[in-house]
């Protein structure tokens, strides 16, 4: 009997693209779930990997199916798999940790000394089905709707990163708004902080950052920002900078707009090397620098859930093209040419 | 020259009742504060010492002008004050600290051993004039209503408990839904909580509870409100309890509903011992237990002012009765009745 | 072929003592390691498994294997088995969470929902092997001698206590100097407390917490222990509180002697409900009271094993007699008369 | 009648070296203290201003008393001064906060926006006497040796950057081996680190690092630091950092061998930008940077005080000479040579 088959988006050579090919539906192991994909979506670093960039050439070994956020439907268990049963709806989180190392034993699995990550180092999510280990599956209400369920993974990033420290009453800079910050905008506002002020270049992602519930989106190319940024907080400076570009300047800015004693927490990845005023700004002050990678597990995903529950993030802002997977190309040219910010693969033929 | 004199609220003689006096408008040394009081809001703490119970009696040496809830206008400062002008809309932290004992010396000033209570140690708020240190002078944003800054005292207990860790994303239950219980009902959802459960006998309270944002009211006299807690948890129980009643069934019933590793943040003050099951709800549940009292000084009342001035925070449901100080038996009465939450008095002739 | 036997000590009916019997050496699943007992430590919990107390008789079901404290060889590894080879040197953590419910998924297994524990709910370590997922087992430096490895669920308890909050320049009182709280003046002391003040009423125990480093011995029959610690603080009372007794009254005294804003670590089992002047002793003070159960998954085993590696700890006072298994009545005896404190059995004849 | 005079190592004149002048005893305020200065220290910022470097020259404005490590005797209470009596020992604080901006308001005064150094923005301690605000004033227990009590300054730069964190059972780097450095190793080990690796360019220090306790001091110059760092640490990396160099190396080691999760505490201040591998380094090992400025006021104090009196410090190598404050220029010589580390001045007459 041939096994059965499926359609998936794969990077089958090392270079710029992708194509849609029909591949074996993966079979799975005693502790892993297999997953029937309601909707896909696309991360910028799938664009990354759909260019070929630098980056990609160092990591990835194709053929490989890519993809690492979505939410489905559990179709089939393993024998050793509780807690799940098929009709479930989830989504999953899609690093892997090795539960051995030390990070691992200390309950910092998100830090994972060996990590693999699913869509980028194993098969992933923009396919019809996909396989994940039950350990990463990650149960939804199914009062969630499908277009929230599917960015779990990027507004876990931004969960992860508002929430590392108190944000109630406090002034809080986003320095960077594309999906995750827009999206810590968000959290930031239904955290209860006072006062939101947004920096970000793009004039269409401003106009977003104030749809998210910015109180300023700033434009660091029109002004300074930082003395803007003081200005807003009474001379001050923020109580925390939620860094979500990586651009050396905007840390630079981020972090002098912080006051003394403030939180700066940072998510987005330079390129390369960044050169910091270390003393007027971190040592001197007495700030506490964060490194945030990927999503606590499951500590950010408890948290993420019950804001998403309990209605208190619109999102809404943030979708724009809903494609069958088909369209691909399509929606990385949108990407592309910085028209889009989520867009949304439907792999089952369904779109909605 | 006889020196100015003004109405005062006072407790005379050691028994039940009040005098409205004429006193002397207080004389200020170098680093005090002389505040016209604009409204004053009663405590029940004011209500004990107007009936005169047992702990007014121990506590107490008349005659003393009593009240601590309140805001105003500063009329006058002292030789050495910096930082305050005549004009400036003020309200105070009434919790005078020593500044040299232990907990003064590690920044926890708000447990100090020398603790001396302005309205209860000292002539307080109820008159036309209050004299303030300085140091515990709190300057108001202008775009804050009077009866919001009136009752910045029990709001700043409120948040102090609130906020005395993570909310966000989290369920909590509020026993107890006297004004700050109430308060914290509106701190918790304005600081992200996804779920608030509160507990109260009273019909009228809980009927506001609902108003202040709580997504359940619940009475334990009709029914098992740990059952219901733990049912509207998916059964795991509360994330944070928040307890204002002091009642030892309300601090049971609420350490029942808190799921392991859960935080419980006591704030209402048990009339006597109280027994509790330390083992399964404290010790076996891997649970912080954390005694609040006054508020941070004066991180809580940086927080608290960033909330209100950003409007998060909607408290007018507390509000009910405004009165001139002159009606004051009518005030207590009311309260004495169950039938007010916060009652305004203005000492100084105008109500609004 | 018949199964291999061994030698294992038995709770086989629901009575006082226990059987020394021949039983099949347990079979091992996919992902368990069996592990060759070198030295077994008899708990207190074994003492009432032992003589069948209250407690026993509501959640043990004999037949069963008892004893929990134990280090061993690995014998033979399951076949999903990585990162442990027959030969290694290892403990085991025997609080078996079930990693599903909630606590689990926040990282606090400690608390887990589901635990099972081994040598309480399914078969323990006295007897010549156990069974241990591999998940619970735990790598031990051969550096560590055999006597301290068997006492590493004690030593854990009492690192996990400790090490719950800051130590390093603080005053530390233990109140109840069983072998645990005698654990926790040693790791104290090795933690940098600056005072550690040990309450007990036993005259040995008072003599071995000084040789385990108490500062100070004090025997509540004698004299006001609050008075006396008070005193050694220049009057501001302990910063830290370590209950490791569970009595009533040991937790009203140190509640007392703690200081406001203090910590205090509760992680003795009171036998039933325990009165507390809740107002006074924790509100009031601004105090923080944390339920400590098992020991972090695992945290607390990386800091223990640091501090035993690096020779911080001696718990040689702590050591009594060493006996081969088949003296075991021996052991309880010597338990029940409190002439000892940890008594190590030896079931692979060796006795060292 | 002519005022008092004494003798005072000034800064006279914009350029390099210092002058000993008699000047007029300083008069005090209602809430000073006049100390009569029994050991003075020198620091390495006092050598800068006795170079006249870049930074002296930018914000000293001479004439100037300088000197602000120090201990004494109260000669002198200002009106006002409560809990201070002449012949008190005590040592100072010598960063004066404002009381006013928000990180005062906060409880974070170290990092006070309005700070004035005493020593270097008003006269400091070189001279017979010192006049302190009464807040600033820290009582010593008469235990504490003399000259312990003189480099409380630093020690408490040390305390405040050790304990920063948790470091009982954890490794520690400490990069950079000067006075402060030094100190770090003796209060981390004391603090219960399993393992501390120092690292110093300087052979000498790197003596004086293993004196103090350093398990190993590696030098940056002779191999691969960070390798052998991660070969002490079992491969994982360090689980703490002490940064005290500054220097732009010794901040790339020290991140580099931190641990995923890691925390680094930098106090070194950097004579300019430094570049950092902010991704590998910090982003994507979720470590946590703190910068450190100061001590807490007066947190550090505390748990310094706690810590000398209970002589769990050994800080007897870091002492050199001892001179009377005539002899200044051989002084600042022997440090400008690299010979000494911690070198004291009597302005008294006697010297011990």
């Amino acid at each position: 009997m041939p096994s059965p088959t499926m359609k998936a988006l794969r990077k089958a050579r090392p270079d710029r693209g992708a194509q849609l090919e029909s591949i074996p539906v993966p079979s799975i192991g005693p502790n892993d779930v297999l997953v029937r994909v309601r909707a896909a979506s696309i991360c910028g670093t799938d664009l990354h990997i759909y260019e070929w960039d630098a980056w990609s050439q160092s990591r990835l070994r194709p053929p490989l199916t890519f993809g690492h956020e979505f939410c489905g439907v559990v179709e089939k268990i393993g024998d050793e798999v509780a807690g799940f049963a098929p009709g479930d709806f989830v989504s999953a989180e899609m690093h892997v940790n090795c539960g051995h190392c030390l990070p691992c034993r200390l309950g910092e699995g998100h830090v994972c000394e060996n990590v693999r990550i699913i869509g980028i180092d194993v098969d992933g999510c923009f396919a019809e089905f996909v396989r994940i280990p039950a350990r990463n599956v990650w149960k939804i209400d199914p009062s969630i709707p499908v277009h929230y369920a599917a960015v779990m993974d990027p507004l876990g990033n931004a969960v992860h990163t508002v929430l590392a420290g108190p944000v109630a009453g406090r002034t809080v800079a986003v320095t960077g708004c594309g999906p995750i910050g827009l999206m810590s905008i968000a959290v930031a506002r239904a955290a209860g902080a006072s006062t939101v002020i947004a920096t970000e270049v793009n004039a269409y992602r401003r106009e977003l950052a104030t749809k998210m519930g910015a109180d300023a989106a700033l434009d660091p190319a029109a002004g300074d920002v930082v003395a803007q940024a003081k200005d807003m907080t009474g001379g001050d400076g923020v109580d925390v900078l939620l860094e979500m570009s990586g651009h050396p300047e905007a840390i630079h800015q981020g972090l002098a707009m912080l006051r003394p004693g403030g939180r700066a927490s940072l998510l987005g990845i330079p390129r390369g090397p960044v050169t910091l005023n270390l003393f007027d700004d971190v040592i001197g002050k007495g700030v506490v620098v964060q490194g945030i990678f990927g999503r606590r597990m499951f500590g950010t995903w408890v948290e993420m859930t019950a804001l998403l529950k309990s209605g208190r993030l619109n999102l809404e802002p943030l979708f724009h093209e809903r494609l069958p997977i088909e369209n691909f190309q399509q929606a990385f040219e949108l990407l592309e040419a910085g028209r889009a910010n989520k867009v949304l693969l439907f792999p089952n033929g369904f779109v909605d």
